[in-house]
């Protein structure tokens, strides 16, 4: 009976499966390996009386605008704060599109930009990368200049590809579109590139970040988007009264006050990141993208069977039904002992009965 | 140049103003005036450890609705959580509406059921309640059926008027709707009335609970509903992935385990309301409503003379724009000693001189 209320839209959209937090290794979902630093649990323990929470959040984000501020060079004005960056994909999408407009996203990329489309009823017009994931940006700007999006969304670097874009493509897309940018970057930490530099040149443009990954607060859903106090103030017409919690507020000031852990956690990643990819191409049968995340994608004729053997044997990796992404795995970096606990048990599976 | 991109349906919408959190007497957001009681809060230090915030948060909410469950004794798969029960409204205009499609909703009541309508494209349809803020059942069903709206909200009791519906109102309402009925049952600790009982006989029925109000926990946003498991498969094709954090799950968990002192904090609310309403109708040229929350609307000739003393002394309580509650004021049911320099205040005015 009910299925005579349900709207079209949500017809079109399926619930999100999301693997139950596994016991074993879990290399699946681009976190990091390691819980609060000593220091900000501390902090947090000291601050939870005084954080009063049968009050309302602070609405304005006051003090966690200010370190963001701090730690981007951006303005406060330049800044709104999301509960997780999904909520800002989908503000965006209420600010700057009506049912029927149309929107511009990369194929493979982060699939929630296509959710989101789906539930605020635009189309969503998808540019297939090329068989190295990469995007021909000529084409890719012909393509946009015939479709006239309201929306471009570039993940940058891209997932699940872990594959960059140049500042200077951006650049070129910014010039040549009439509509918003959006510059997701998520892994920034981890790629240290960012179009911040932009912003000024550019009303249009806004750049997404996250502390759900380096910032290690996946579980306190946290993001957080810089653009033209023109642009924040559109988000405020449709942004939710109090979207994010006053403990994650905290939690995330906090972190931004330990840097100096963020930046030795970074590191460790990076070097974890080069370690694991040289390995992964030494192994015969085997593609491995050159990734500028925490994350490797890698193609295979065997992943069928690797993503059997690792979860035998406890590790957790994604796996795609996209039909691009065909014989792909991604795996996050983990610690050293489980990125090697992960590479034994592909070698394993690529070597056996040679 | 923004104002090109941006949509009609933001251009519809004003950016929401919420009150900085006062650092005098805030009687505005109905919130309650204690904070997390000691038992929680070591509970929550314990735990902090525990909850792995590097990880994504349990999408399934498990914990959390065994305890919602254990609560309301409805069963788990009838049982949502949003981040704050705006979120679900949200999600329900999503899962049961397209742009265009009608909701109907009274006037006054809670603003937001309007603001997120608006922010799907829909047309908000609004019954005036009468001079006492009471509903004619009849008149209203027929409207109801003339309109055909898909979704009725209906807040109980209604804020801000803390005057309640009773059960077979809604019940003739669920009979005669070619829709969805959503009652809001925010206040539901403080007014002891729910339609809950009403769930296995009508698949179209949602009730909206909080944790922002008697249970305390406004600073961190956990809303649920419970409805048909046909209703929440429908929510669960447009419910944000992680949509509530690990933190706020526990806490709300945690607070489910401390019933005892909820419950006699409720009672403290509900004596205090009982002696302000006696106050304020003791005083001369002052209308003040029955309440069944832990707020009270009070109509004067003199509210605007009130809320500015108020504010003068730091006490703030919630006026409004809305035409149809002119000289109407709120206040929350504060602590026994809060209520009193409430009291003081606004017999101050209107005695003054006399």
């Amino acid at each position: 009976m009910i299925n005579r209320y349900i709207s079209e839209r949500a017809l079109r959209l399926e619930s999100y499966k999301a693997e139950p937090n596994a016991q074993g290794i879990a290399l699946d979902k681009n976190e990091i390996p390691w819980g609060l630093n000593d220091n900000v649990e501390e902090a947090l323990i000291k601050r939870l009386k005084a954080l009063r929470l049968n009050r309302y959040p602070d609405n304005d984000y006051a003090n966690l605008k200010k370190a963001i501020s701090k730690y981007t060079s951006v303005d406060t004005r330049s800044i709104c704060i999301g509960n997780g960056s999904d909520e800002l994909i989908h503000m965006a999408l209420q600010a700057f599109t009506d049912p029927g407009d149309i929107i511009a996203v990369q194929n493979p990329t982060f699939p929630m930009y296509k959710v989101y489309g789906t539930i605020c009823g635009v189309r969503v017009w998808e540019y297939n990368l090329d068989g190295n994931f990469e995007m021909k940006s000529d084409e890719f700007i012909n393509c946009i200049q015939r479709e006239k999006p309201r929306i471009v969304f570039l993940c940058n670097p891209n997932n699940p590809t872990g594959i960059k874009l140049e500042l200077q493509e951006i650049e070129e897309i910014l010039k040549r579109i009439d509509g918003i940018v959006i510059v997701d970057e998520a892994y920034f930490e981890f790629s240290g590139l960012t179009a911040a530099g932009l912003l000024p040149g550019y009303e249009n443009l806004i750049i997404l970040r996250t502390f759900s990954k380096a910032l290690g607060l996946a579980g306190l859903r946290v993001g957080y988007m810089l653009a033209s106090p023109a642009v924040i103030s559109c988000f405020e017409r449709v942004r939710p009264p109090f979207n994010v919690n006053t403990f994650a507020q905290a939690a995330a000031a906090e972190v931004l006050e330990d840097m100096g852990k963020v930046t030795e956690r970074v590191e460790i990643i990076k070097g974890e990141r080069k370690r694991l990819t040289a390995l992964l191409k030494g192994l015969r049968g085997l593609q491995c993208f050159e990734s500028w995340s925490n994350f490797i994608l890698f193609r295979s004729g065997s992943t069928g069977k690797i993503y059997e053997r690792l979860q035998e044997a406890g590790i957790y990796v994604r796996n795609f039904s996209n039909p691009v992404l065909k014989d792909c795995l991604r795996v996050t970096i983990g610690s050293p002992s489980e990125n090697d606990s992960f590479y034994e048990a592909v070698k394993e599976v690529l070597y056996d009965g040679a």
